[in-house]
């Protein structure tokens, strides 16, 4: 049985639902002891611990002219010591070249038999990449294993799904006859799906695999060679991508640097060098938004970038105020809210919250949201693992100057003790009111656990805020609370018109900050916190060319 | 009936042809009296004759700000003198924004059969816009009906139903359930395909409608609403167009300006004032690289070009060789080299090209095509209806210039007598050798009837200057005559990755310059000559956002 064969059914599933959009999980979200093993949990464990402080010599790139490594643990505040290989831009651009006209000639089946393969290899290493995400991006455990192991092998065999359906779009060859009247005119034509060259895949700090695996296996399934640029500060987890995607290029006698890892250094970061190569014709990019424009302005390359956003919330009316701010509670303490996808203005209009029980007041609402918030850091066994470590020092800075805001302070941002890691970086939100009058101050990205309480006058200003900062400075995600159909629509439409997808109404488990792969579209591509989508066609058509040929029927 | 019902059955065998590629046509491409009407050509002439000297009032745009039109017959280099109503731009932006969002509210099916019914009301003007194509273009009589009036309905159609299939490629609702153990998560998601907005078509002189109806109904098939900026020497054949859409609009109670005409003169061109408006979200090119690059380095846009290229047919071995040089002369005939798929360089060993009976040396083939290209311009039945006129004087001058190229001229460029149109700007093919070591006479596009014949080491070196110069500046269309399936293969390699397509060994009545809708993709958007294709899927995907909604289930 041929790889394509082992993988078909799970990737005919994923296709469907990508087309149906109900739900679908190829790879089991939960670490659960019966589904992953008993001792799966220790063992990751244990191996992680054993890379510390060692080379990272399972990657199958030759003679490595260097090996560095600046990862540090924002949970430990010491450096991991892994060292991975250093290689020059050019030789990096080289291999890449020999491989692509090697892997360029593979058909769309053994790419997706290998990609697939690929991707259950890893999935005997979610413990690991899990470890090795929570002491790089600080995500607390279960975020840390669902993010970068199941989710992201979800989003990636959307990815494979995605491009493998392209591919086959049209027919490989069909006769073409043109009634000409006394005769038919008959050619043969045939199509080819080009690969577009060499694909550099751009990561980032906080989602080292999630947010990068779709670049790396949308480019692969549509041909391309590919190299993984990592954040300096978050290259293990998606290194043993890399890793187990190359051992199995190589068990089916295929060059191992289609897919390389091109790990640098702070110091010595060589994105630039390869972002603007004439031979890379691709660039996937996760990051700030400066970076991201100077990349999309780069002549002559297809370009996909996930940028910031300024995200919104806009509070109307509710059923339950109290789930309603326990619910946002909950989304701006995940992560420390260093999410893409967590909310940071909350619009909130000066005559209060509507409920079935009369009006909540804005300065109700604020005590609310800053109880819950509260409880749910001060809860030993709930508080430490969703909030985690603070990836970056930059992010701490932030949280203490926003104090400086003018405005209410309602919370100070604080530390608290994470059982496990007594040194561990972390921050609590804060959380400020803000007149909303006084844009200048709220139409920027606070990245991290910053929320701000915006009073306007009322819905529709509120909508109109929500509405013109996704417009002007882009928007990944936005909730809503309204329990009026004729205020719903409006949200609706106006948010689309501002290309951003709005969560109405979640109370209970489940958050504006999630997306999920096969149903949710994640970032649209529709506004500047980014051009590209998880994973809408063109997510996988403009990795590729059809090009076609014809001849007379002899 | 709804116009949607009335036209399903054409919008869904195209549907079925694009992702087939198999013959189709849903209008008749031959101006046979027994389709159209034994009248309908003398009515028709009598209907453009009609239009002269007069205001075009056909238009339901309101308010005109003046009247003015340049156009000039280039078989009679008098003007036309037909007006068309001026507006500035900001009065077409801000009518484009009123309708935009009338027009994003109506459904995909109801956008589709006002398209549609426009396209039926056209096909009963095709002789009108073929005599307007003829009077500002200088096609012959038969490639004006073709290309402006059947090819070009039938690349709209193709445009309507690749976009109306993506508008339905997911589903406006689904619901999601997840499985949480003991319960089920359950979301009410539904996705909104969101159009971009204001879009703006700038056509070309020289195919005013085909060039041109794509983008439009590719744009208002999605949503937008859109601007057409017409070439001020070309207006009229597409102003018919507009005026039908806008009159099936006005009949179903939507504002006519959901597609206005923009027409301008050269003393006051504003195209770049509509182009860079912040408004102006879709762009649609056709013309020169300089302006087509110009148009896609603009920001926050999507920019859809087909610019220029040098075409190549690569001449190694040949069954016929009298039937391929018949076949040769007859492309760079046809419209006097005016066509973007016209073939330039004409890449022979120097050996000579192979065939059954032994080697035709370079100077045999080279004697075969000038003989062949004067054949037909000598004969008196055909060469005048082949060749047709030169649209602008600058083409005139460059064929004259090009006898200056370093080279042996093989064939001067001569006028000859259009027994209908005496006064008609023409200009027969001039055919030049050059050495395959000059690229720098070769490697840029010389528009108009100029062919040259490239005097290469062997078909290797013949491959490799296609295949480079198709990469650094562009092609649209390559030639190719080989019997020998490893040479086939090889220039089919190499050319797919300077993402041009192949006609192979073409001999009798079909030309490289010729593509089909629902078959042949027109550009493939991988190489210099342009960034779109019609139609792949991208030409319409581009032109809306996917943007998704979600709730939990009450």
């Amino acid at each position: 049985m041929s790889l394509f064969e082992k993988h078909q059914p799970t990737i005919t599933k994923a296709i469907d639902a990508l087309h149906a959009r109900t739900f679908y999980a190829a790879f089991v979200e939960h670490p659960a002891p019966a589904v992953y093993g008993e001792t799966a949990d220790a063992d990751g464990q244990v191996k992680f611990k054993h890379m510390l402080g060692k080379k990272f010599e399972e990657l199958l790139q030759a003679n490595p002219e260097g090996w560095a490594g600046q990862e540090e643990s924002p949970y430990l505040q010491e450096e991991l010591k892994v060292s991975y290989p250093i290689f020059s831009t050019n030789t990096l651009i080289d291999r890449a070249q020999k491989s692509f006209h090697q892997w360029r000639k593979v058909s769309a089946q053994d790419r997706a038999g290998i990609l697939m393969e690929s991707l259950e290899r890893v999935k005997a290493r979610f413990f690991e990449v899990a470890y090795a995400t929570m002491h790089t991006t600080g995500q607390g455990y279960m975020m840390a294993f669902q993010a970068s192991g199941p989710h992201a092998a979800d989003r990636a065999l959307e990815a494979i799904a995605a491009g493998y359906e392209e591919l086959n779009r049209f027919p490989s060859s069909a006769i073409w006859e043109k009634p000409m009247g006394k005769f038919n005119l008959q050619l043969n034509k045939e199509w080819r799906a080009v690969p577009k060259g060499i694909s550099v895949v751009i990561g980032c700090s906080t989602f080292p695999t999630w947010n990068s695996v779709t670049g790396i296996y949308g480019s692969l399934i549509t041909g391309n060679s590919v190299i993984v640029k990592p954040h300096p500060g978050a290259i293990l987890p998606i290194a043993i991508f890399v890793a187990e995607i190359q051992k199995v290029l190589q068990e089916n006698n295929l060059d191992p640097n289609t897919c390389q890892l091109a790990a640098d250094t702070f110091d010595r970061m060589i994105t630039k060098e390869l972002a603007e190569h004439a031979s890379v014709k691709l660039i996937d990019f996760t990051g700030n938004s400066a970076f991201g424009s100077y990349l999309e302005a780069l002549p002559d390359k297809a370009v996909f970038t996930e940028k910031t956003g300024v995200n919104s919330v806009i509070l109307d009316s509710v059923e339950d105020v109290d789930k309603v701010a326990a619910n946002l509670a909950f989304s701006v303490n995940l992560y420390s809210g260093q999410m893409c996808t967590a909310p940071q203005n909350f619009y909130i209009p000066a005559s209060g919250i509507k409920t079935p029980t009369g009006s909540v007041s804005f300065d109700e609402f604020a005590e609310k949201f800053v109880a819950n918030i509260n409880g749910l850091i001060d809860n030993p066994k709930a508080g430490p693992f969703v909030l985690g470590a603070v990836q970056n020092k930059n992010t701490s800075t932030r949280v203490i100057d926003a104090e400086k805001i003018d405005g209410k302070v309602w919370l100070k941002s604080r530390t608290f003790e994470n059982p496990q890691f007594k040194n561990a970086r972390v921050a609590t939100p804060v959380v400020i009111e803000v007149d909303g009058s006084k844009k200048d101050i709220f139409s920027k990205e606070l990245f991290g656990p910053i929320a701000l309480l915006i009073k306007t006058k009322n819905t529709d200003e509120s909508i109109a805020l929500a509405q013109s900062l996704a417009q002007q400075h882009g928007a990944i995600s936005c909730g809503a609370y309204t329990t009026d159909s004729t205020v719903r629509e409006k949200i609706a439409d106006e948010m689309s018109m501002a290309a951003t997808p709005v969560s109405f109404n979640l109370v209970g488990g489940i958050y504006m900050n999630q997306n999920a792969a096969f149903s949710d579209f994640h970032v649209t591509g529709g506004n500047p916190s980014g051009n590209a989508s998880f994973t809408n066609p063109e997510y996988v058509t403009k990795r590729f060319t059809w090009v076609g040929h014809r001849e007379p029927v002899k």
